[in-house]
């Protein structure tokens, strides 16, 4: 069976965390809107198609399954692509970290788009450099932190102690963070997250991914963007 | 089984959305800081219990699983106490529909602390403004907008054709969103919604818990705030 994932364009965005799941399994997958343009999302947006409204991209298209929310996307291929664990509790834990994750992505949002995400960023630049300011000096520690304590609590390696769709997050998180803040990421050690984003990398099918075309290059339109005014 | 709830005191903040839940199913639980303190959350956020390790408060213990995230607590109960469709179709829906009213309340929230969680409301009163503005006239129209249109979906009574936790959380959501800004909520009709909550309140469980001194208040501390100069 081929998944169908529906995304923006010419971003990673949200879209990122299927993708990387979504090709770490090598799972038959096509990329829709990449082929056919945008406005193929339309239709499931306004409602005219069967199955779940999403309010937004990505959603997934499985069979007739239509699921949306990166953490509900990846609650249902996890277990399917064996990148979770068996057991209630591991996949309500998988699935809590993945939910902080999703805070996290949210929040490096708002660092630049802290009024509204209609406005340009030029817009509420003033705006930005305060609450970047926080997430650099508050959120970043606390967020990053709390996976660093996962991370050891899982044995040092994964925070579920296997690999899992987590560990994928994880790694385009610090991807992302290191893109957007390079100088406050510099400030600060994350020996575990390192090491697990290391890993990540060289698994053979994302590195394979990495150096794709398929891979669309960190822009100043996804979720992480680089203003050298927001990095202190 | 008796659940143990664990929240801060003072306030319905995210965990009311657990507790409508565990009220309209009669479940038995007990809000645990209420009456020990909310030092009682300390250790597990600290790392010093087993099981999964939350980011913050709300958590649910039940038995010996610690579940955090609003949303990955509704997906727990659901099934539990008849609060969800069977079927993993619906379920996989109903917890997107959460997910997205989570995504709501954290938007809620920005619009009185749009720079940082850790300053006053004083302290970021300028760009509370601007946020909520935007919040007014963009953002509850889009979201309130997409629950109507998941509610017809349904059916027109319930976005998923019968009772869930989702009914419960937009009662919720409604309810806030008329505290907080009862000037822009009467500026547009949004006809299923109203009828959805109303319905809710009528729940002879839910209105025995209004009508409790278990129900908190509305006040300055929570997600929903009133600011008459943020209501436009």
């Amino acid at each position: 069976m081929t998944y169908q994932l529906y995304y923006w364009t010419g971003l990673q965005g949200r879209g990122e965390f299927v993708r990387l799941c979504l090709e770490d399994a090598r799972a038959s997958y096509v990329d829709v809107a990449r082929s056919e343009g945008d406005d193929v999302m339309m239709p499931f947006l306004r409602g005219e198609e069967d199955g779940a409204l999403p309010f937004a991209p990505p959603f997934l298209k499985s069979g007739k399954l239509v699921i949306a929310q990166v953490a509900n996307i990846l609650h249902y291929l996890g277990p399917r692509h064996g990148l979770v664990p068996d057991g209630e509790p591991e996949r309500l834990y998988a699935h809590q970290l993945q939910l902080t994750i999703a805070d996290l992505v949210a929040e490096a949002h708002d660092t630049h788009h802290p009024v509204a995400s209609g406005l340009y960023y030029e817009d509420q630049r003033d705006e930005a450099k305060r609450r970047a300011k926080d997430f650099r000096e508050s959120r970043i520690p606390k967020f990053l932190g709390y996976f660093e304590k996962a991370i050891e609590r899982g044995g040092g390696i994964h925070p579920l102690g296997q690999h899992s769709y987590v560990d994928l997050s994880l790694f385009q998180v610090m991807e992302g963070l290191r893109y957007a803040f390079p100088k406050a990421m510099a400030m600060h050690a994350w020996p575990r997250l390192d090491g697990l984003a290391k890993r990540v990398a060289e698994r053979p099918n994302i590195a394979a991914y990495l150096a794709s075309e398929r891979r669309v290059a960190f822009n100043q339109m996804g979720i992480f963007r680089h203003y050298a005014e927001l990095d202190g």
